[in-house]
């Protein structure tokens, strides 16, 4: 059984977590209303439209609940492993028994310790990596979903930087590895090539869950507004994406990134970093934040170590898309959105 | 010869204008470097890049210029139309005389004014269009290109919501009608229904002048990010959107949106509203703005009359895509934007 952590700090640093949750307020379902109804006087719009993206988009399913709130536990580091699986652990059982739903955690980050940390989450189902057996544990005791932020995946010679997905039963739901891979060369501030030792992974994930269908995407992944555009046009409620920016890119476009996202597609974008350690080889950004589908920041936070817990009503989503009906008013006449994969499995 | 006005503010208001000029600060060209260059460590990664933009993006061509500043002349607006002409005319002469090139107006606004205020632009080669004869002549006189923001275009039975540019020989380099109409309902707040009167435009909009490779878009179009992206895949250095936001979506989306575009596609973006008339029906939230290809304010302003004069410095594209070369790092095999007309032309 081979330790984990997807390294934010140095070669030498162990898992670093931090974490987001999602506590249920309601126990009854608000489904959204059709967000693709039409009246009759725009249906040549509407098939304008609906050509916009390739296949059309989905609907989003009626989510299992509509209102909930959502805890963001930006975590602090140090270099002993075994008390930072622990810390994580009672963040997560403290949001847990405040209603806690889902949860996304980062660690730390290098290259170096990309092998090192690796973990296979296929061989043992889950029970190979202690990092996805601690969350898979919480989850099933304390019957929460969780969105287990990213850590390197050992998969044959390959490793991936992969987000794990648990339902309240414990089971792994689904996982996401990451598709863009962050090589960034800013001189003088910061230069990253995860290409060096990872591997992008292959598909985008959609993951239905007790809280809503979610879109995961990891940290460089939210730079790419197509994978935001085809989760919309899959369904999605809510994008995750557990990130670290750094102090170059994380003022310039952390919260700007996740703003466009919400308000382009008109969904909720929730984000995750770790909290800031000034002395690291990588310095996070932090500042995890909540945004609703207007693109307005519900909950945001510091560098410091911290959770956050925020209310998502899902009802917003077609509220929104009532007001400002851009899914009916685009132009597939003109520009078109192709998901290659959806496409290909028709 | 019909008067003009894209009225923003009721039925009985004439010609508003507010206006964008941008000004040659050196005569020599410092072309971009080839911003499709690529290691051959990458070219796999390059080939699946390419894919995400059918047909391929197309290279920024080298500016004509490099480097220079940018008027945003923001105007009041009163209920003499001469007055708002000659009052635009002034202040893109004052502007022209600091070396201005281009420049941006927008009109008052209302379903009820467009077809009183409509011009046909094509139908005496500009001159039955009085907006567009004293842009024409301004250009001409100041040796500027002129980007003539917005009013209502008739053309046969239809009437547009329409861009005109200017070159430095007083010629209309081309013009945009807006593709998005502005449909939208936020109850309590703001209701509008441009699709009442105007037909929407049909073609997406690039401009190669003076001053670079323009995409222009008209207010509501900045919201499809798409149009943005097809604009990217053409080669354009500069996106210009004259618009006017009104008190809920400015707040909300205007500056927003214009770093969302400027950063995921890494150009600028310069957009001029109207100064602010509280008393009107529609009220702008003004704020014009010109935001770098990092998605950072260069240069903005309140709601009231100004000119803002800020610098632009093409060469940033290229050091900002060498930093973060997210074009080179997206995923075709997994998302592709489609510019359809230009796929049809080929």
């Amino acid at each position: 059984m081979r330790s984990s952590g997807l390294t934010l700090l140095s070669a030498a640093t162990p898992l670093f977590p931090s974490s987001l949750l999602l506590q249920r307020l309601c126990s009854h379902s608000l489904p959204l209303r059709n967000p693709t109804r039409l009246s009759s006087s725009a249906t040549a719009t509407a098939t304008a439209a609906m050509a916009a993206r390739v296949p059309p988009a989905m609907e989003s399913p009626p989510p299992p609940v509509s209102k909930f709130s959502i805890a963001l536990c930006q975590l602090t580091v140090t270099a002993d492993k075994e008390r930072n699986i622990a810390h994580a652990r009672r963040a997560i059982e403290d949001a847990a028994d405040k209603g806690a739903l889902l949860e996304i955690w980062n660690s730390p980050y290098s290259n170096e310790s990309f092998p090192l940390y690796a973990e296979d989450i296929e061989a043992a189902g889950g029970a190979a990596s202690p990092s996805l057996a601690m969350l898979s544990d919480v989850a099933r005791r304390k019957r929460i979903t969780i969105v287990g932020g990213s850590f390197p995946e050992r998969s044959g010679d390959r490793i991936y930087n992969t987000c794990c997905v648990v339902g309240p039963d414990g089971e792994l739901k689904g996982k996401h590895r990451k598709i863009h891979l962050f090589d960034i060369d800013i001189p003088g501030k910061i230069t990253f090539k995860e290409s060096k030792t990872l591997t992008a992974g292959e598909n985008p994930t959609i993951i239905d869950t007790d809280v809503g269908r979610i879109g995961v995407g990891i940290c460089y992944d939210i730079r790419f507004q197509e994978l935001a555009m085809l989760y919309a046009a899959r369904g999605a409620h809510l994008l995750c994406y557990p990130g670290a920016f750094n102090m170059t890119t994380g003022p310039l476009h952390w919260e700007l990134l996740q703003r466009a996202r919400a308000a382009d597609n008109q969904l909720y974008v929730a984000t995750c970093s770790p909290a800031r350690d000034p002395s690291a080889g990588y310095v996070a950004w932090g500042h995890s934040t909540l945004v609703g589908p207007f693109g307005e920041v519900l909950a945001t936070t510091g560098h410091e170590e911290t959770t956050i817990i925020a209310e998502i009503d899902y009802s917003l989503i077609e509220l929104r898309r009532s007001s400002l009906p851009l899914r009916n008013q685009r132009r597939g006449d003109l520009y078109q959105l192709v998901d290659v994969q959806r496409l290909n499995s028709q």
